[in-house]
């Protein structure tokens, strides 16, 4: 059997130069007075220093760790849609993304775009697909990250089976691109961004669905959940009790057309869970890589987000299997990635 | 070796006679006109009713599964701390507390009670020492739910680290009780209650814990995470990782000489993955039955929240480990338990 691509499905740009987060310091700083600057030109980061923010730093791991390609998407914790207005967010969301399309330019084997979108709290979601369409159509993005609560913790906006996400579900559909369910940072004091709000976002987004027929409205609709799924693998059995309840389908048939699951699980036990409990279709390989959880396990010897080393050693998982967690699912869930591979004979 | 006692630490008064909440719903009818009532005295409920609505449930279903003895709490989705104010609250958590009492004075066998607090969003804690303490000490109480988040899904309180809770707390220890950790009904349309909320708040409060230094303050006060410790478990590496990086002590040391987490995990491969990577001293027996789960899985032909037979069934556990999940952690977990079954020779 061919040996599989290795398709990273989450990876986020945590390493930009320190000009970006800089530029965004005097954004935030200047939010009642916009006119002061910064202006979009003000940020110049070379291809130099892009180049090397990826080669010492994700490349680098990449390589030792032996996967081939990462979609790759601005920093979520970095994405804070709960500040300032939709301008604010969308000046940002604009030159995050495209910082995302020049790394995917300069590396276009070992990387390709996944864009963020410029939400606001309360705002109407179509202001979003501007952007949308520009990551999708100009810089050849295979998938989006949405945030399913831009209010950073404070859970404002309606479930995502609202009728309020539609406009960006249309546009889903429409361009054949699945959406990451990706919170950001959380401004609640109750939730850690990393440890608790990342989690508890993908449990959430997982039951709002379960909850709704939404995926009978948008039949090819595709969401992928990161994190392993928050607790949902762990708690399957809730879940399909709560179901039952709820006299919905089979889990199966009611959900996992349309929904997946990220290997964003940094411990064997979690791993062996998840691809017991969730069919091998559903699951896409990641790392998150360089993310939550940068240090390596004492239990180990190896990084905790290695997360390749835990698939390999899934005893439950055939070659085929690892195949599709690997690449097979990757291209199935965006088939803009497929297309791109394709084109360039892979 | 002796068999042990079978004791469920989590359960709720799900199936009260229906006035219970026929003077609730009054209750909350009048809540800005409580001079219309109800009066508690208005609230009867014979000894004969509360037989039925145990006997014909939970205690038919213990016999059933062969558990012995639960600790008994007021059901939580009904807790409701968001609505009206403190008063609203107190005379609530009186009521249902006072039934939980005549429960387990009905059958001291089988029911040991827990509090319910009443607590409101933004009210001082210390206002819920008196039902506490009257919980303990004329009810024979074990153990009490604390409510992390009372306003209802919008998490309005300070982290349980918080100074805001060192009242509770204080008495806890004082009376060698631990604490529940368990929230109540959402309404935030975000959050399921049973299928979202529930298990966010676990993992909340468990990270609320390790970013915090509260068991410096507090070295004997004990915590129950309930549902199985909502997505802890099942990213332990995370939650190792996480702790590492923030230059915390190994987790068995900073957390697990206070945090304890229960059985409530509806499936196998949960509960398979709870006692391969918790230590065994600190899972507490659980099943929440009767609760939010109460069908039968067709994959198994048992009820979902038949847990008693996931740990018959987890490969890894050996009869010591049994004992100490099912009886031997809840006398080291709820000393007051352990007390009340020595009275009793057991």
């Amino acid at each position: 059997m061919k040996q599989p691509l290795i398709i990273d499905v989450h990876g986020h740009y945590t390493t930009a130069p320190k000009a970006l987060e800089e530029w965004r310091n005097k954004q935030i700083a200047n939010l009642k007075t916009p006119e002061l600057g910064p202006k979009v030109s003000e940020l110049k980061i070379s291809d130099d220093e892009l180049r090397e923010s990826i080669e010492a730093n994700q490349l680098r791991l990449m390589k030792q760790r032996g996967s081939d390609l990462t979609i790759f998407s601005p920093r979520a914790s970095f994405m804070a849609h709960h500040i300032g207005d939709f301008n604010t967010s969308a000046t940002w969301a604009g030159i995050c993304n495209e910082l995302c399309h020049r790394v995917s330019q300069l590396f276009p084997d070992h990387f390709i775009g996944a864009a963020m979108l410029p939400q606001s709290p309360g705002v109407d979601v179509a202001t979003c697909i501007p952007e949308l369409e520009k990551c999708v159509k100009e810089y050849g993005f295979v998938g989006i990250n949405l945030n399913p609560d831009p209010s950073g913790g404070h859970w404002t906006s309606p479930p995502l089976s609202d009728r309020y996400w539609y406009p960006i579900y249309e546009k889903m559909v429409e361009h054949e691109i699945p959406a990451m369910i990706h919170v950001s940072t959380s401004c609640n004091a109750c939730f850690h961004t990393t440890g608790a709000h990342y989690l508890n976002a993908d449990t959430t987004a997982f039951m709002q669905c379960l909850t709704s027929d939404l995926f009978k409205d948008f039949p090819t609709l595709k969401f992928l959940i990161p994190h392993g799924g928050g607790a949902v693998p762990y708690h399957w059995g809730r879940f399909r009790g709560l179901a039952q309840e709820m006299k919905k389908p089979l889990l199966t048939e009611h959900l996992l057309n349309n929904i997946y699951f990220d290997t964003c699980v940094y411990h064997q036990p979690g791993i062996d869970l998840l691809t017991h409990v969730i069919p091998v279709d559903n699951i896409l390989f990641a790392s998150e890589m360089i993310g939550a959880v940068r240090g390596i396990d004492p239990e180990t010897g190896h990084y905790y987000d290695d997360t390749k080393r835990y698939i390999e050693a899934a005893g439950r998982l055939s070659e085929q299997d690892r195949f599709k967690i690997y690449e097979g699912n990757a291209r199935k869930v965006f088939p803009r990635l497929d297309k791109a591979l394709q084109q360039k004979g892979q």
